[in-house]
């Protein structure tokens, strides 16, 4: 049985980011959930923030961001870069995250973070409440230690990542769980 | 250590979700985990699916659509529906999952996914070899037995749920772990 509850934003699991504006001099931090990849050529990611936030500010100055994928491991640091504005503080000073440069545009990325996309603005659009801003993934960067053939993106361990879930509406976080099959594969059982 | 993989579509961990286009008469089902909520106030989501497929042709004719959230107990009938064309076949049939009328649009939801939402198309627009549709969610469905107070979707028993999650690259499929903190909370810890 299936019961109505009206028009809502519900969609589980979401993974968790960290986008990161600004500069290596000025830079500041943005957790959000609202993040989706659009194409593979080019490579580009949407990710959705507030109209009236500052990330859409910086966005829209330099025209550039990073996406850094949070670990469980700093769950911490990245709650609080959702619960506070980078109108008020230094978002890297309070939690200890540090900068690195960036190869190709101006926004730094977090060492911290397991994996970090560098992204230049193609276009953005407002909908409702929230701007949606589509980057061309322009340089990608890992942790040396947790990708086990640097020349395919597809051994990165993802254990070792440990990416950090969100789950809306119980306001949770949680890890990823165990390896139940393998996609594009396991579809065949039905193939006669 | 960082190591540098050029631009690459990474994001981890992704949600699997089933598009239903089409009628009741005649319906398809396609598997995306290429998707994010894009606002809430009105409630949207965008979905992105190849320019030349079968999906993106049906949406743009009948300017409709169904998300249904995949359940990891039925990862191979998900599974199917990524790897095969629904210009060839019908997946309701050769999966077996079955299809439940909409509310609000032609497109039906699927009994099998423990959420459902029905979606009008508001916009779409090619970014690359995709196309990006904006659907204005304007229904959503949930297994009766999965929600705990049906006034509020955030008492949705998401261990119920269970949702599929897609590990992209690794090609995995696999479910959510266990909760490690509240999110809009733990990070207070930091406040001071």
């Amino acid at each position: 049985m299936k019961t109505k509850l009206g028009p809502q934003r519900i969609l589980f699991p979401l993974p968790t980011v960290l986008i990161v504006t600004g500069t290596m001099e000025k830079a500041n931090i943005a957790t959000i959930a609202w993040i989706s990849i659009l194409s593979s050529k080019p490579p580009t990611v949407g990710i959705s923030v507030g109209t009236k936030g500052f990330t859409g500010e910086e966005i829209l100055k330099n025209k550039n961001f990073t996406v850094n994928i949070a670990s469980a491991e700093i769950m911490t640091e990245t709650d609080f870069c959702g619960i506070t504005s980078g109108k008020d503080i230094d978002k890297f000073e309070k939690t200890g995250l540090q900068k690195l440069p960036s190869s190709e545009i101006s926004a730094p990325i977090i060492k911290q973070c397991p994996i970090n996309l560098e992204c230049k603005l193609i276009e953005s659009k407002i909908i409702g409440t929230t701007n949606h801003f589509v980057g061309e993934i322009v340089e990608t960067h890992v942790d040396t230690d947790k990708i086990k053939d640097i020349t395919h993106w597809g051994t990165i361990d993802i254990d070792a990542v440990n990416p950090l879930v969100y789950i809306s509406g119980a306001k949770e976080y949680r890890t990823i769980g165990k390896k139940i099959g393998d996609a594009y594969n396991i579809g065949n059982k039905l193939k006669e």
